[in-house]
């Protein structure tokens, strides 16, 4: 073997990897308090404002175009009466029909972010399967549009009514119901809180695979509705992989056990990859069996600066190859992200210079000495090779946290500063950055973009999940300016249909990208997506105004 | 850390492994050159006979409860000539309706174990996915069954004709479109073989997401169509997660371009993967597109005795739990397969004594020497722990492609030696073996099971993918005996279906598991999919006679 050159001062930090660590973001304790704000748009579809305390705009409003749809019945004493006797307990059901309970229906009503306000007067929380179905036989035959919302921490208003559907709140179906600790088969009900699954996962040695910021609120059945994505999926793959059977309540009642916990069954049709990423508009999920890993003994996580897009792309092939089987994350953050995050939380930056380009490589492995070799290596060869500029690795979990919160905290960070137009897209990895790149020379060339209040936009930044070729687009600007807007769409989607990327990666569609799917399915997917719609919840009453 | 125990002569064999190593079964060079054998059944469908020359009976005439469909047209001369123009070229057309073409097309009506016998005229090969739209367009407008071909190497008379439909087989759709080394995406045609692939992805760094025993004839559209499982499954996933588009031409010539390179891609309903698995029923596969990990620089193999099933139990979990991400095959064999792989071979065992259980264990990693040392440290734990009672490590290649032919080399040693009834089934792991057990308990107290010739049944071995669940049940048979079959069915999928287990891990439904689809899928999903097929190919021309 030919001699290794002297180490850099960056390889000679290298320590021990810790081991079982739990991955939080610290932005949120350092953010100051920033006064809390409304933007009031005529079209804030893509416009998102931090999570406030006032009551946003009723989407019916922002969205004057969406009709309430006529076949559908208004709710009667009647109606509820039904449901009161089904539900059998009061702690099942809030009625703001009968009574004036607006402010109970409220969070039930609106998004985390406020985006989206619905006049729904009927929150239903059934505790059974059996009840679901007693539910939806009842609203098919009746025509009484539903909502189904898990723990309602999507991000394109999927997950709340536009006009007076009732929600259908899976939150009190939340029980493990078996784990088979040799399969690593978990079966649960839908309403599981993500980690609260995980948390149970952990005390058997195993992992949920899946993990996204939104774990400590969001539904497990949720997670299947909208094939989310996250931070896992690097490691672990989709859902369309690891998910094993669902148990699923179709809009007349009817329930497909496809409960499956088998690895491999090949009789028919997989029926149940259309529930994932249905967004709950062919069915409610009720149960999940999913199949887990075993949890990683060992975590490292080491964050570079590098000096070109095509250099990330090289340390991303070099980190597949040398880290291989260990590699659990690759995510990329511009200079103008990191930037942001320094602004908001003041904190120490992780490396002494500025970079255009850093990235987060996460291993997760049984065995810490050999992870810690293998990183070792991978960065004495990157770093020979000129691919990465400079770089740390965590040497304690109060490192590990704080590394991950320069990647974790950029949501939040942004949404302190101001309105921000967020794009979730998927674009071939060797073009990934480009869309960044052109849309502030385009926002730049209009006069948009400046470091002064003059301008509207702050800045427009770019990161995201390099491993799965997931970009999150950011104009974070500083007040609502329609002419904004006008520049970026349908800029960012137009530039996205030209190169087969995809205009959601991992948000989905729901109410606020149900008119462009076009720019990533063609006419007949579409029209082939509409008849199993039309198989599926032929009277139309699954999640109304939404996806398709 | 505590004093280690002396280790084991086991642990003293153990070697740094190997690295790019192939692996192939020798079974087939050693074995004694036996007799062609057929047997002849009215109701065969579950019974296997090795590979002969002579002509299986048509499937019309062992199954003579399947009619014709007479909503089908018969083929005339005007048909021929609209393909023959169509397709240009006589290489892609093999016409038996105008000429004597019986010899030609023999192939193309037979499956490889010649179980199952079409009456088919016409096969067509066409180039391109234009050809295949205008041929299923025709055969939609003039009510021509068709059959989609593949490599032809199904297990369950798939994809061979039943009485005269048209065989479109894909084999001159065989090119690799494009590979992305960044993002590992392979891009290619239908036709394209699976081992051919994946020496092209060897040569890029990368490997195929799929292994199996067919490699050298199966088709990746194929692969797909039947949802194959195979070896890599336990570290890889499913095709469902692998797969990330597809192009698929509908019944009517309706080309859908799902060919999407992309992760993640969260608009609408994920339709490709209704056509994994579908084998070939509702569109014919025309270009695959698949996430390939990058290859793994070392591979070990290890093979094991124990004495029980409840310490193969054991074994597997410390093995995914101490070799984790490194572990790529767990494999079971009982000692009655070992038994008749040392019958037909005469092959030295691998273990001096013989034990109930043998399992191989394979390890596939970036670091050969981290590997040797997870793998002595598993090894030293299973035998201090007494969950092993013995084991040895391949040392070289030969070594290794020995030990594997002791789990690869079941299947043609046993069909080497007569009839064998093969249940390709899912079980819950804990109950794996017991199906093996039940079942020879009952041959036997049928008096049907002997070792000597006056006994219909020679052995009811078991052996699989231990990792997924999947077990392979064979009973060896002399001869044809109809107590056997009477004996064996419905006992064995009532026996699966009180476990909720598979009738079809990952060999498919086809002809031969059309009937038995109950015992796996409730009523209400076969409702559902009868749906889907008709939504997709209304006219029911795609691979009539099977699967549902």
């Amino acid at each position: 073997m030919a001699t290794r050159p002297q180490l850099t001062p960056l390889l000679r930090r290298l320590v021990r990897p810790r081991t079982s660590l739990s991955r939080q973001s610290t932005v949120q304790q350092q953010l100051p308090c920033h006064p809390v704000r409304c933007f009031s748009s005529s079209r804030p579809r893509l416009f998102q404002t931090t999570a406030v305390a006032c009551k946003g705009q009723f989407t019916s409003e922002t969205y004057p175009d969406i009709q309430r749809d006529k076949r559908f019945a208004q709710l009667t004493q009647e109606h509820v009466a039904f449901f009161r006797n089904l539900l059998g307990t009061d702690s099942a059901i809030i009625d703001g029909v009968t009574s004036d309970a607006a402010d109970d229906i409220e969070p039930f009503n609106s998004d985390w972010m406020r985006k989206y306000r619905g006049h729904c007067k009927l929150v239903l929380k059934p505790g059974s399967t059996d009840e679901v179905s007693k539910i939806l036989k009842y609203c098919n035959d009746n025509m009484l549009a539903v909502v189904p919302q898990g723990g309602n921490t999507g991000l394109v208003g999927g997950s709340v009514p536009v006009f007076d559907e009732i929600v259908v709140n899976m939150s009190r179906m939340n029980q493990i119901i078996e784990f088979d600790e040799v399969s690593g088969t978990l079966v649960a009900e839908a309403g599981c809180i993500l980690e609260g699954a995980d948390h149970f996962l952990a005390s058997k040695g195993y992992i949920f695979p899946l993990d996204l910021g939104a774990k400590g609120s969001c539904h497990i059945g949720g997670n299947l509705a909208t094939n989310a994505g996250g931070l896992r999926l690097l490691r672990y793959g989709s859902l369309h992989g690891t998910v094993l059977g669902i148990e699923v309540v179709l809009a007349d009642g009817t329930v497909v056990d496809d409960l499956c916990k088998l690895r491999k069954n090949n009789t028919g049709y997989d029926l149940k990859q259309l529930f994932i990423g249905a967004e709950g508009t062919i069915g409610i999920i009720t149960k999940v069996s999913i199949q887990c890993p075993q949890r990683s003994a060992a975590q490292n996580v080491a964050f570079f600066g590098l000096e070109s897009f095509d250099k990330v792309q090289q340390a991303f092939r070099e980190a597949k190859g040398q880290l291989s089987e260990i590699l659990s994350a690759f995510e990329l953050m511009d200079e103008g992200s990191q930037a942001l995050v320094r602004q908001v939380t003041n904190n120490k930056r992780p490396l002494e210079d500025q970079y255009p380009f850093y990235c987060l490589i996460e291993t997760s492995g049984s065995n810490a000495d050999h992870d810690s070799e293998k990183l070792q290596a991978f960065l004495e060869d990157v770093m020979e090779k000129g691919v990465v500029a400079d770089g740390t690795l965590a040497q304690d979990e109060t490192q590990y946290r704080s590394l991950w919160a320069w990647r974790e905290g950029i949501t939040e960070a942004l949404g302190h500063l101001g309105g921000v137009y967020k794009y979730d897209v998927s674009i071939p990895i060797k073009e990934l950055y480009q869309l960044v790149e052109d849309t502030r020379a385009r926002v730049d060339a209009a006069g948009l973009l400046g470091d002064t209040d003059e301008y509207p936009v702050r800045a427009v930044v770019g990161y995201g999940h390099m491993g799965d070729g997931n970009l999150h687009l950011n104009v974070s600007t500083r007040r609502f300016d329609e002419r904004v807007e006008k520049v970026l769409e349908p800029f960012v989607y137009e530039w996205i249909a030209e190169r087969q990327g995809s205009i959601s990666a991992e948000h989905g569609l729901g109410l606020m990208k149900k008119k462009y799917i076009g720019y990533s399915r063609n006419p007949t997917m579409v029209g082939l997506m509409r008849n199993i719609k039309n198989t599926f919840d032929p009277k139309g009453i699954l999640n109304p105004y939404k996806y398709l």
